[in-house]
């Protein structure tokens, strides 16, 4: 980071998918706070499958927690502050934290990495396709190397019907990253 | 980051109240432990309102949870691990972690943000007023661009009876940032 | 962080001990899942003590929250997504968060701190010694000036038997950092 223009860095966009296939008994919806409807105190952690972002690949899982902060009736959702990691297999992961609103597209604070992540910063765009089971994402990221190609694949654009390989979903060899994260 | 003087970044203050206004449902105390005393295994999510350091405009508000992690009888108060972002409304957010102590000023780490605060990184000092009701935070903050000039106006000094104006508090238009987070 | 080679920055490495000694009430495991096997659900917020890798000082603690994402039977153990700090006394905290797994070493990110921490980032490598009481972590560590000689001591190789000093332990005068956190 330069002192003159923080905002010089060098920018990697990151496309990944997170897929919840129903077969990790995810997400836990813990109501703490013991009412009906959702409200502050309900905390519900989460995992959720990840591919690369042109659905070729089965990369890992999300793991981490979501809080309730307020449900909004008016806007038919819910905000939560979500905080949570993006597991990539031996390349290693991304943390992140930051707003999930179930109505709306958000942004989260890219907070750090491990791996070929390692001293990683930026910003994650979340758009929602089917709540809550299908998601993409853009990580916008600085500080690090130039990402591997198996990454950089051209992503699929976004929509209902969007679907992994039928050999990333099944975990194939040559359909996964490296070691991948289950 | 210079390797050869990483503190020489430029440092900009940023100085927000934090208040419980008692309208939010917060803080949500989860007695997890089960026990009559405030005990490790305890939660506290949490969300209240963020009002600019000059008390003139209604920011946003603060989203996260605190981890129970030790009662210290002899200071009449409580460690917890604090984890939660602070939100700006169109500006973005920040998110921090570390300690908050009932009964003393603290620092926590700036972790990361989105928006005008992406790639951000830092600390922030926490003073309590009132507790748990009125913090003030100042916010030393790196590796973003200039804050915008609403955002910098000079901060009331913390005191007891320190309140937001009428206008921020009732949100009323000019009294809010951009579309301040609620 | 250089644009050309943002591994470039100077690395500094921390050896600390997290030690678990059974007296904090610590871990709290909360098996809100309500199954009898760790299942996604259950949290465990906990807080151990942090001995300088030379086992000559007590540092302070960790604090914070294991969220359970999955057990492995095959692996006989479970993986978390750890989101914790560091104390130091009057030094500051690091902040860190990722992959916990029970049955192996794992790299977690370091996303900010406090004190001498401030503008912290990199990864730390996470040992087990004896699951879950004796830890052994290596910080890699960038964007801080030079730490001071007594986080500095060569660290002792882990194996099972290790302890601190009987002064570390009992945080006798000149066997503690400055205000060790406790």
């Amino acid at each position: 980071k330069s002192q003159t223009d923080p905002s010089a860095a060098k920018v990697q966009e990151l496309h990944v998918y997170e897929i919840n296939e129903r077969d990790r008994g995810s997400p836990a919806y813990l109501r703490l706070s013991q009412k009906t409807v959702n409200t502050l105190g309900d905390l519900v952690p989460f995992s959720n499958k990840v591919y690369t972002g042109d659905l070729q690949k089965r990369a890992g899982i999300t793991a981490g927690i979501c809080v309730l902060i307020k449900n909004e009736p008016e806007k038919k959702g819910d905000r939560y502050e979500a905080i949570y990691s993006f597991y990539f297999g031996d390349y290693g992961h991304i943390a992140v934290q930051g707003p999930y609103l179930t109505y709306e597209d958000t942004y989260l604070a890219v907070t750090g990495g491990s791996g070929i992540f390692e001293g990683v910063y930026g910003q994650v765009k979340l758009q929602q396709i089917i709540f809550p089971f299908k998601l993409f994402y853009t990580f916008y990221l600085k500080g690090i190397p130039d990402l591997p190609a198996e990454l950089l694949g051209k992503p699929v654009v976004p929509s209902l019907t969007v679907e992994p390989t039928a050999a990333a979903k099944a975990c194939e060899p040559g359909a996964t990253l490296p070691n991948f994260t289950d």
